[in-house]
Formats: C-alpha cells, sequence, structure tokens
C-alpha cells in the first residue's frame, strides 16, 4: 500500500543519522510510520529514504492517493475508532505531540541547526543538540517560585553530593510485545516496566518513553545531563534482534535515571513507573506537561547546605570539569573506533583465517587417510580433530564480541551520549558567570539593582554547587560502570582464552608420544 | 670497489627465483660472489640485480676495470695464494666445478629448461629442475656391473621396505663461522658437521653441502627423491638471522638424508660426514666424482627380496603414488599459503590491534586520573594494568609465530621440496612400463631378443619395489614428522593461550569487586 504524504516544511538531513532532507510542497511515500521518536521513515521520488520529523509533513493527507473507495473505507474506520475509543486519546496522540509541546513552557524550546524556517511550531526538544540560554531568568527573577519539590545538596567526603535515597531505585525492562492499532496500519512494541519499590509492571511503548525523556529533559537538562534514548531504527524493527537491543538500551537508560536521586525522586518520573491507571497516567501526564518549573528554573529548587562560593572560584570548577568531560569525550571516541574495528576483525577476517587453518589441516588428514598405508589412522584421526578444533575456535572468535566487547561498547556508547550533553549543561553555567561578570556595568547602567548583583552572585553558587554535585555523582557512577564493565570483559575474555587453551589441549592429547 | 665481469653465454632468468636475465657479450658488475651453489649475484648496465651461474660469466676478467696499479696488486696475490696453497684446490675450485662435472657420468647430465645454446659445457645437475631419462640403460644393459655396495629390499609388515640399520645415523649442524679468502675479497661461512657416529666435527660450507646433494641427486635421483638444499638467498648473507635460518634448514635436510638408509649408508655420504683430513677429503671426492654407478643404474645394486611382480601391477603401484604425491603436495601448498596468511596477519594487524586496545585503556586511564575525584586511584590502576596487558598481548601475538607456526611452516616447506621430487622419480618408473608394454612389438621387430623381454619385466619389478620402499619410507617418516610438529605445534599454541588467560586474570584481579 502506498501512503503518500505532503511535506510542510524544508528540513536539511543531518548526516550519518539516518535522515532524509525534503523541501516544502514535496510529496513523499511513508515507508514507516512506527519509527517512534517523533520521527518518521519517508521515501522522495529519487528514490532516497530516510527519516523525517513527523511534524514536517501531512501525514493526514495520505489518503488523497488511495482510491475512492479504499479512501471510504479507511475513513469509517478512522471514525469507528473515534466512536470506539473516544475517551483514549492514545491511538492519535502521535498527531498531538505538536500540540501538547506548543502548550508546554517555552523555558527549552530553542531551535535545531539543521532546520530552516524560524516561524514552525514544533516541538524543539526532541533534538538532542539541546542548550539552554538565558540563564539571567533563573539569576534575576524577582522571587523564585516556592516549589514543593526542594532539592537538596550535602557536603560529603568527595565535595558537594545530591542527597541519596535509602534504598535505590531500581527497574526492569521487561517482556516486549507486540501490538497492533487501526485493524493493523499501526504497530508498536510494548514493553513491562516493573520498578523495585511496588514490583508492579506498567506498560509503556518506546513513545512513551520518549515523551518521559523530553519532559526530563525539559525540568533537569539545565542542571543534570539527561541522556538521549536508544537511537531510533528502521530496519528490522520487529525482528527479534533489534527489540532485544532496543531493550537492552531503554534497560540502561531507565537504570541510569533510577540511580539519578534527583530525577528518580521526580514526580514525572514516578508517575511513569508507578502509575495506577490509565486515568491516573493520563491526569499525570497532563500535569507534567504543564509544569512552569522547567528550565534554569530547576536551580530555584535546589538548596545547597554550604556557603557561597566566590565566582572566580566556581569559574575554575566549571573549567576543570569542562576539560575533563572533553578529554574523556575523546577518550571515549577511541576507545569506540578501536572497539568497532576490533569487532570486525573479530566477526570478519580472523574467524575466516582460522577456519581455513581447520579446513587445511582436516584437508591433509583426508589425503593422508588415501595413502593405503598401514597405521595412518591415530594421526589422520588426530589431524581431523585438531582442524576441527580451529573452526569450533573460529565460531568462538566470531561469537565472542557479542559476550563481552558488546558490553564494553554498549558502556562507553552511553557515556559518549551522556558525555555529549555536557557542554549544554556547563555552558548553562558559564552563560551565568558571564552574566554575574557584568555585574558592576549593569548595576553602573542601572539595569539592575546592587542588590540583584549580590542575589546573582549568591544564586550562580547554587548553580556551580548544583554542577559539583552533579559531577560528583557523574564520576562515582563512572568509578562503578566502568570497573563494573572491564571487570566483565576481562572475566569474559579470560574465559575465551582458557576454553581456547583447554580445546587446544584436548585436540594435542590425539597425538601421539613417540 | 666495481668488479666487473664478462658475460660468455645468454642465460635466461626463472621467474621469483632471484635470477638475472643476461646476454653473451654483456658486461655485469660482481656485487656479491660468496652467495654460493654455484651462483653469483650480478648487476646489470639497468641496474637490475639478481644470480647468474658462476659458468656463464668470466669473473677472472674483472681485473680489466681495474686501475693497473692495484690489478697488478691482485695479480700478485692471486700468485701469492697459488704458491702458499699450491696444494689445496679449494680456494679457487668455485671454478674447477665446470672441469669436476663434466668429468662426470653422463648419466645425470640434462639440459635445463631456461638454459639456452647447447654446446656450453656446465653443471646442468645444479638445477632442481632434474628429470632422469633413459631408464632402459638399466632394462637393458648386458650384464649389470657388479657394484660394492647392494641395497637390500625387504617384506615388511607395510610392504617392501628397504634395509634400515639398527641405531639411527643422525648429525647435528653447528658453529657457523665466517671465513674469509683471498684478503676478504672472498668470504664464506662455514659450518661444524657432527655425526652420532664419530662424534667428530667435520667442516663444511655451503658449497660442500651442495657437491653433496649432486653427488646424491646423481646416484640416488632415479629411485629416492633427493630434497634440493635451502634456497640461495641474497641479502643478509652475514646477518645472524639468516645464518641461524640456513643453518636450521641445512640441519633439516642432513637429518633427513640420515635418515635414509640407503643414502647414509652410501660412500659419498659416509665421506662428507667422515672424513679425516684434507687429504681423504680431495681423495674420497675425486672417487665419487669418478663413481659410474649413477642414473637409473642405480637399480642394478637393489635386490629385492620378494617375487617379481606383474607389471599391471606395477603400473597400478605407480599410479597410486603418483595420485597420492599430488594431493599431497596440493594440501602443503594450500596450508603453506593459509599459514603464510596468519602469519602476515599475525604478525602484522592483529599485534597493532591488541597495541590500540591497550593504548585506549591507558589512555582512558590517565583521563580519568585528571578527574580530581577522590577514590579513583584503584580503578585507573586497574585500567593502566589492563592497558599494559593488552600491550603484552599484541607483543606475544606479534612473536607467536616464530614459536610454532614456523615449525610447522618449516615442515610443510620441506614437504613441498621432497614432493617436487616425485613426479620425476616417479617418470623414471612410468617411462620403464612403458618400455615393457612395447616389449612384444620389440621382439618381434627384431630390436630385442625374447630373453631381453623377460629380463626388462623382471627389471622394471626391481625398480617398483624400490618405489614401494621408497614410498613406505615416505609415509612412515611422514607420519612421524606430522605427528611431532603437530604436537609442537598444538603445545605452543596451548601455552600461548595459557599464557593470556593468565595474563588478563591477574588484570581482571586488580579491579575491586563491587
Amino acid at each position: 500500500m502506498c501512503v503518500c504524504a505532503q511535506v510542510l516544511y524544508d528540513f536539511t538531513a543531518e548526516p550519518g543519522n539516518n535522515e532524509l532532507t525534503v523541501r516544502e510542497g514535496e510529496t513523499v511515500t511513508i515507508t514507516n510510520q512506527g519509527v517512534g521518536g517523533g520521527w518518521i521513515e519517508a521515501q522522495n521520488s529519487r528514490g532516497e529514504v530516510g527519516l523525517v520529523p513527523e511534524d514536517y509533513i501531512e501525514v493526514r493527507e495520505w489518503l488523497g492517493v488511495l482510491s475512492m473507495e479504499l479512501a471510504s473505507f479507511i475513513l469509517y474506520i478512522n471514525v469507528l475508532f473515534l466512536l470506539i475509543y473516544s475517551e483514549d486519546d492514545e491511538w492519535d496522540d502521535e498527531w498531538d505531540d505538536v500540540k501538547s509541546n506548543s502548550e508546554s513552557g517555552d523555558g527549552g524550546a530553542i531551535q535545531r541547526g539543521g532546520a530552516t524556517g524560524s516561524s514552525m511550531k514544533i516541538s524543539l526538544n526532541k533534538f538532542p543538540g539541546f542548550s539552554k540560554s538565558g540563564p539571567e531568568l533563573f539569576l534575576l527573577c524577582k522571587q523564585p517560585p516556592k516549589g514543593k519539590e526542594k532539592i537538596t545538596i550535602y557536603m560529603g567526603e568527595v565535595g558537594p553530593v545530591w542527597s541519596y535515597p535509602e534504598a535505590q531505585l531500581d527497574c526492569v525492562v521487561a517482556d516486549p510485545k507486540k501490538g497492533t492499532k487501526m485493524y493493523g496500519l499501526k504497530s508498536y512494541i510494548e514493553y513491562h516496566v516493573i520498578p523495585n519499590t511496588t514490583n508492579r509492571p506498567v506498560n509503556h511503548r518506546y513513545k512513551h518513553f520518549d515523551w518521559l525523556y523530553e519532559r526530563l529533559l525539559d525540568k533537569f537538562g539545565s542542571a543534570i545531563p539527561i541522556p538521549s534514548l536508544p537511537d531510533k531504527q528502521v530496519t528490522g524493527r520487529f525482528e527479534e534482534e533489534f527489540i532485544k537491543m532496543r531493550m537492552e538500551r531503554l534497560q540502561g537508560w531507565m537504570t541510569r535515571m533510577c540511580r539519578h536521586p534527583v530525577v528518580s525522586n521526580s514526580d514525572v518520573f514516578q508517575l511513569f513507573l508507578t502509575y495506577k491507571d490509565e486515568k491516573d497516567w493520563k491526569t499525570g501526564k497532563r500535569k507534567a506537561e504543564k509544569d512552569e518549573d522547567v528550565g534554569v528554573m530547576i536551580f530555584s529548587s535546589i538548596e545547597p547546605e554550604a556557603p557561597d562560593l566566590d565566582p572566580i572560584e566556581v569559574e575554575q570548577k566549571c573549567d576543570q570539569f569542562s576539560r575533563f568531560t572533553k578529554a574523556m569525550d575523546d577518550g571515549v571516541k577511541d576507545l569506540l573506533t578501536v572497539g568497532q574495528e576490533h569487532w570486525k576483525r573479530c566477526t570478519g577476517p580472523l574467524p575466516k583465517e582460522y577456519q581455513r587453518i581447520g579446513k587445511a589441516f582436516q584437508n591433509l588428514s583426508s589425503v593422508f587417510t588415501s595413502s593405503g598405508y598401514q597405521g595412518e589412522a591415530t594421526l589422520t584421526d588426530a589431524m581431523t580433530s585438531a582442524g576441527k578444533t580451529y573452526e569450533e575456535i573460529a565460531q568462538m572468535v566470531a561469537e565472542q564480541p557479542r559476550k563481552d566487547l558488546h558490553f564494553l561498547m554498549e558502556n562507553n556508547n552511553e557515556y559518549k551520549g551522556l558525555l555529549g550533553c555536557f557542554p549544554d549543561t556547563i555552558g548553562v553555567h558559564k552563560a551565568a558567570i558571564e552574566k554575574v561578570k557584568e555585574g558592576d556595568r549593569l548595576v553602573a547602567a542601572s539595569k539592575i539593582t546592587p542588590q540583584d548583583k549580590v542575589t546573582m552572585a549568591k544564586r550562580v553558587s547554587t548553580m556551580s554547587y548544583a554542577l559539583q554535585a552533579e559531577m560528583n555523582h557523574f564520576h562515582s557512577n563512572r568509578i562503578y560502570d566502568y570497573n563494573r564493565v572491564m571487570q566483565l570483559y576481562l572475566e569474559e575474555q579470560v574465559k575465551f582464552y582458557e576454553t581456547i587453551a583447554e580445546k587446544l589441549k584436548q585436540a594435542h592429547s590425539q597425538f601421539t608420544t613417540m
């Protein structure tokens, strides 16, 4: 079935991201509506396929190209759905994203680099190139709103730390199930998410995770790097392999969010994990979308239990973190590059070579068998066995990366994503520091009062404590994660080499000692 | 110093053999006179360098290009040498080869494929493309010469076998020493050869081994495949690596010859191993060179203690051996190709990759060290150590082929050489079978007598027993060699993987358990 759509705005694809460049007025064919995360897969008239933001195209016009009979039928089905599920806005909330996002606060809305046309009303929080601007909103607001949630920062052994809960929240993402809507026109995967607090599963689709991501980014993004969800991926969406991988990555993302004391304690995160029923979910959802305590205003909830810092000290801390995250980003990317090459070798040429060694031994052995010479059997049996051992080793080599390198790579990929959020988080602080530096000039120009200047210094100190608490949280998690993943990697590597040695020992024992 | 020479005859290089094509009358520059084996290295006017048979060029004319003063001096030195070492023809026996070979029997002299000009008097036994022709020399000779050496063939468990000595001859090739002649103008390596019978070392240069090879090929080549000596090699002749490798290969060649009951028992081989002094060596050398019991006449010394075989059976045996040696040749070459590729990978890209993994770990570790976070040391120490372990593994991977693959390759290279001799040895038998098939026609045409026909059948039966004995010798050695080399290979591989596992286990233990 051909499903067509009209392009509403120009969109320029970002290289290497599976995106498709489209121009306003162009007609494209929808090849996959179920990609999730606010994207759909489309094909242009030149046959090129790629992702396009769903807000950029008029998906409803796809009826236009169908024969009138079929179009009427589909229209009938649509109406039927509206009647049956009139109380459930779930079915068409993929088109509601525009509305719900434009309703939410502007604190986090920025323009994305690649997109053109500034008058569009689209959710920009979807894009990873997020950067908060205007810390003065918090620095100069007359009266910080008295939110219900208070975020405390203590002085721990390592410096400023968030307040950690006694029992760590955790959850399991499991039981992916395929579901369809609109008589199979739309299909999706639903996961069970089971928190360790209630032990009761709640259902969530990828788009719900994406909704949660957007809420967390809106609310905490200025103070806490919120890593992106696992990439949207087109091919093989319903193949087992892909589902398993996406689930594993959603699990990783959720685990990281659960581990964060500020994020895990938030209303929106708790709602996601423990909503009681559909009504509860919908009410909570609307409330979260109307939350005004977003963007830089998060700092107004933060209360450091420590003396104010000097702006110079704040700047030094900021620069130190900036250098560290940059250096770690380079290191992580280097390891990923090396790991990818190693993966390729281990699954490509290397096992082929071991297989050829194995075949060569077996081949020679079968030539020997044809000699007609007596007392040949011991050697030929042993050589055949040695040959088979090398074929087994070939398979082990090819399968090994999934057992060890995979986790090392996944961990580093997660950190690559996380580190990619730091420049923006740190950027908010740098902008605040610049603003404070302008203090005297602003007072002289009567733009702010001397009292405002004092307030700004105090508030930038709060921001610095938040950054330090976040860095310490990051470091502690990093040490835990790298310890764990390196141990797992080396453990599996040891097993791998020991198994090979054992197999070769057995092969060796079959040769006669002479 | 520029040493020039005049080309006496056309010589066409064989591809892939480091040879240089030269034309009669051409002037070449001698770049290495000490290559040995009857070859010298020369450079033509186009700057191309390669090997040329020393008989093909007038090396004595190199005086022509020197300044007259220097030429006179060299001439003086030459004369001096002639006076001092007048009783030792060793110093110039590189030019004596032509004479000594042209004096030896014609039984083994054939024309080499690549060389042009049939009127040249050169030693053709030097060339590996040896093939005996004319088995009728033996089949129809009126009265087989009553040689002193008798070669017996018994019926063993596996079929016809040579008569094996009670104690197996063995020898050690050791202590390579560099020597020079003609005031350093010529230099060579001299080896100690120590047989287990006398335990007394005799000295031999490569050219002596080559002389022995030619004698053995002349004498036994029709019945026993005599493998070529290790390749002549030009570069790095006096570098330790090359000397070690050549010695190892000469050792392998000598061991194989020692193991052969017929070869090891021959006068010429015993002379080589146990000559008492220079005089003894020279006398024995001249005697060996005058031996007329060469070529197909070797079969006249062979006495099988078994009933005559039917010519049809002889042909079947012959075909079976031909098929087997061809199949094994293919198998061995296949293993060599695979092994060479594996060698390249193990010494090239693979260790580089492990090194990069090691560097990436260490790099990330040093970034972590810069975090300023407390309690970082355990992780960073462990990661640095893991990184170093992978660098060690890189080195192990690169060095491993010399410890295991090397011997597997050397063994298969030896067998490749040996198998390359079989087509010629088998060819002699096939020619004899054809001759016997012509028997009736030849009798009818009165070319041979009916008695000759009976004699021919009896003699081709003798040849078949010799081939069977040789094949059984080959099989028994092959089983021994492949058992030994596979055991060694697998043993070293087990050690290699166990060491890696052990190193990784140690690296693993440095991470803290959490």
